[in-house]
């Protein structure tokens, strides 16, 4: 199993951070919150940073900007409990011409219970297409401390 | 399509209501909160409701006492948008022997989107039990307003 | 509880059916297939039958047709199991205007575990709008055996 | 973004391979099954490989031998569509003392639409417990082809 680099499981290293609920749904057999569903908490936090990041509360869903999941990879330190919420933070790590690399990491009782690393990239018909500059503009202001 | 009282538009009308955030996952190919992950937030709505009423936060996930759903009615009135969160209120409409029903109503910037009745039995290995006094006494403090 | 039509708890009352899977993800912390996933098992059910219903299985997401639930009923009969499959029927109960109400029942190992039925309406910025005619007359074909 | 080894394309090097079902529910705002829908198809190909290799269908649920994930790593290389399926095959990569590693990939029309890495380890209050001797012996027959 990898060690993470414990400097990834600060949460002040963080620029964005945002609490998110749990939900009963998330719980699977094992009485636990499932992995996939705390993929999908990550999930919501790379959306709940786009939407600030890009400024459009608006219309979150607008496909102006097509973003896909090219790659994920999620380390799961501890167990999560429910009902209680969790705190995502998350970074850019990296910001390319069609694509950025996000870090993530999810607290629970002042701990952190897992990583997630993300690359997504602009992907249209035909292929992958240049980020606008104004994202990438954005997106620097998130750079980890 | 029914009708619905108008009294059970109101948020006033719960004695218990809880914020819930909706998640990017609950978004359909119709870009709007889809019908199941609606359900999904009034099975939530009616957990925090046991948590709160049973007053074991410690424990919800204990099995001690096995509460299944029976029946459940949704009418959905409004579409549902992300990534705003809803309200949801719950009230003891029915306490029976085994079995109890609870009213629930959502809401999104202050309208009424979706109602809900469940009904739910208190079910172990061989059928139906009685409900504990003591969770009956706890159910009549919400009643609907 | 309200006591289902013993007529509805038969197979073959409905002419279109299809067999489901049931997922991991579909189990909770009861260890049974939780009652909001069996919801979208029935949704499941309901788009395999629009998909057959409309011919349209190259573009089922196509939105030209803007079919959004107003209402839905669930009558839980029995626990499902996990990693065993569900069969579900699908009958077309009503046809309206602009609406249609489905019936839909879930089997499993032989046995009726559950009953659905559903209002659908065509919803367009506005309000409803009149079903098409071709999606009424393929609707006539699935009127319950 | 990593290039994957193109051996890991080919469906013919898993042992194990399963059809599964995608769902209207896996469908996001994009149109196209979400990331953390894969995410859930590759944990049912877990499970199922799981309930052959320990050859306990009647109880996949039985904590006997409690096994949380460790570590994923997903690659999309294609979107996937619905309703169509999927076939998902999956290896056993590496067999350790309290853990193990499978590799799994995911095929839609004949290509390979995605890869998962999972690290599994065998969980117990108190920490990791080393894996029983009959499932190691039951993991060697699904190395890679």
């Amino acid at each position: 199993m990898t060690k993470p680099d414990p400097a990834l499981l600060l949460l002040s290293r963080y620029p964005f951070q945002v609490e998110l609920q749990t939900r009963f749904g998330d719980v699977d057999s094992l009485r636990h919150i499932n992995n996939v569903a705390i993929a999908q908490l990550f999930e919501e936090s790379r959306l709940r940073f786009l939407i600030e990041a890009r400024g459009d509360a608006l219309d979150p869903l607008s496909q102006s900007i097509r973003l896909v999941t090219a790659e994920i990879r999620f380390i799961y330190l501890r167990e999560v409990a429910y009902p209680d919420s969790v705190v995502a933070g998350v970074s850019v790590e990296h910001i390319g011409n069609s694509s950025y690399r996000l870090g993530c990491a999810m607290f629970q009782f002042d701990q952190c219970v897992a990583l997630c690393e993300t690359a997504m990239v602009r992907s249209e018909v035909g292929g992958s297409v240049p980020l606008p500059i104004e994202l990438k503009t954005a997106f620097e202001r998130y750079r980890p401390v």
